[in-house]
């Protein structure tokens, strides 16, 4: 499936540098206008390695963002502070300081390559926003944690687990009103709108969370597919979607452009979605970090499994009888096995690339600009990667 | 102690009226200048049996803000609606109307009261922040509900024993949301101040709670009056402190004053839960409706009983003894008996009139003119009420 982000990279061309990127006329990624390709780097020389210049970008959003955060947590009352400090990885959990990582900070990414489509003004005014939806994304998974009993997150016990559920509850709380603090108190003209849909993404997360707790309650096969794409757009979707979103918002683009960020996010979210499924069930050949169908019971309802009981296959049936035996989910070699002999594996990668198809489409009908969608597009390309 | 308040009301006099009420040149409350005193109702007629102006403002209240909040709840998708609509009475478990009290509705009233002492279109231009406020109250209440394990509320099940931990903090993490949305789509200048005001309040509520459980976890005689003093603000007086400084600012109200506003919810909250205190341990002389020491392992880190550990008296040597009877919390009798011999119900009862004194001072030193204060003033009349 990485061929069509590919292809489309390479067949588009940049325009004269400093113009106005939101809000100008219309016309098709790829077509030719200017200096050369996105496959070659902006200065002439050759392109980096695959992913790399997603790599800068989410490392230059870090570094920018860090100090918002940093001084937001700073802002919160001891026993609070101990605990998203612990969460974001920074403090082990006697307080000492931790070189833990706080995450690949995707959505910050996300939030600044939208503005700076809008140019590299429009960049520097959304940090605070790019800090407040990488809050919210931290509180979420500090409530989901402690709610799907997760032991364990970015290879530390999660704060649950060490804090207890009651204040890993109320540290999350926090963090959500930290988030909407730091837009409330930001000068910029489009924070309260930012606001407003950052809000929204609060409430579609709450949602998908619920579906899917309700979703681990029911036998794979009385699920649906068209339920578990709705709850994985919910979950991983909103948000990402959402950050976009704001960043166009802070770039003064227009309704129907953030519109159409959002869909460029949330599609470029469910291909990932899908991607993340597969390296959970398959492996990733890119990386041994985690291994293949490490969390069955996490992965039953995941995309692959779920389409692979839709398919009408006689290898459904085989698999219902896996994920039924009582005492656990099966043995995960052969439930993989099943779930790709029904076809669930070729599903899900033909979906990833139709979503990642249909999120240039609508990043094309949002930055028509090649150029300042660029680092939309390298952030794009991360899930490209992934998918091998 | 209901005389200090019941004095300085007597003792103040009305102003001519439609005059500006904040950044009004400074004169202590009681200054003579007017029509007559809060004793009689503004139009001369004799003022009405005590409490029943507070009690219309609330009803007003309430009446007011239920559409806004009926209005953001119905934005919540389904399962998230379902929760938040039975937490707040207005629907069964089943989905069914319900004619149940959503509360009291004295953070809202509180916002308007002070928005009202800037003149009644102030009072009308902040019906979405005192709705706002309301939310984040109800938000914290699914949150302290399920963390707490209580299993009543407003003579219901909570929420969270009907539909579960995960759902309950989920519905409470979308009040929050919905909460922050309404001022973030308010178009009033004072909007954006009052958000971040509002998420402070989150925070403080957060780190209040939290202490609150930290406490229920250690022996009553190590903790500290300071400290309960301290959680008590957090928990009972961040939140009314925050409406009345809210309401405030949407009066166009100075910083002093904004802050002076917050000081007097803050004092008269204290106050509030001292004398709740009191009445959760001794009864309600008013009221039949929660039995005296009702609930004696919420009580034991009450205001009264940290207190009496704190007298030095022989009797918290013997309220230390009927604590630490293996099973149990002791008879709630004989311990209420131990706290008042120990002092713990006559410092409770003085604190409390030493908070309401103070919250007067601060609600003079924020609206001088008496008429409009008279709002915050009748609010305030409840917790006098209260303690007989």
């Amino acid at each position: 499936m990485g061929e069509s982000l590919t292809e489309s990279r390479t067949e588009t061309t940049l325009p004269a540098p400093g113009r106005q990127r939101y809000g100008a006329p219309r016309q098709a990624a790829g077509t030719p206008e200017g200096r050369g390709t996105i496959g070659t780097q902006r200065d002439g020389r050759p392109a980096p390695a695959e992913g790399h210049e997603a790599a800068m970008l989410l490392e230059r959003a870090r570094a920018e963002v860090d100090p918002v955060l940093r001084a937001a947590l700073g802002s919160l009352p001891g026993p609070m502070r101990r605990i998203a400090l612990y969460h974001f990885g920074w403090e082990q959990a006697d307080g000492t300081a931790a070189e833990g990582s706080s995450g690949k900070a995707v959505r910050p990414a996300l939030v600044l390559a939208a503005a700076a489509a809008g140019g590299s003004e429009a960049r520097a005014g959304a940090t605070r926003a790019a800090a407040a939806v990488e809050l919210v994304h931290t509180s979420t998974l500090l409530h989901e944690d402690a709610l799907d009993r997760a032991t364990t997150r970015r290879h530390r016990p999660t704060a649950w687990t060490v804090f207890g559920d009651a204040d890993a509850v109320l540290a999350g709380d926090a963090l959500q009103a930290l988030a909407l603090r730091l837009l409330a108190q930001d000068p910029h003209p489009a924070a309260p709108a930012a606001a407003a849909r950052l809000a929204d993404c609060v409430v579609e997360l709450c949602a998908g969370q619920h579906a899917y707790t309700a979703m681990q309650r029911r036998a794979p096969a009385e699920v649906t597919l068209d339920e578990v794409l709705v709850m994985a757009e919910a979950r991983t979707g909103a948000l990402l979607g959402g950050a976009c979103a704001i960043g166009g918002l802070y770039a003064g683009a227009s309704q129907a452009e953030v519109a159409a960020l959002d869909a460029f996010g949330r599609e470029a979210g469910l291909a990932f979605q899908l991607i993340d499924d597969v390296i959970g069930i398959w492996g990733d050949p890119h990386c041994a970090d985690e291994p293949a169908g490490a969390d069955p019971a996490a992965r039953e309802k995941s995309l692959p499994v779920v389409a692979a009981f839709a398919s009408g296959h006689p290898a459904a049936t085989e698999l219902a009888e896996l994920c039924a035996r009582p005492g656990g989910t099966g043995d995960p070699e052969h439930i993989a096995l099943a779930v790709e002999r029904a076809g669930g594996r070729d599903w899900a990668q033909g979906q990833a690339a139709d979503r990642m198809a249909r999120a240039m489409q609508q990043l094309a009908r949002a930055v028509p600009d090649p150029e300042a969608a660029g680092g939309l597009l390298d952030l794009a390309e991360l899930v490209t990667r992934r998918a091998g």
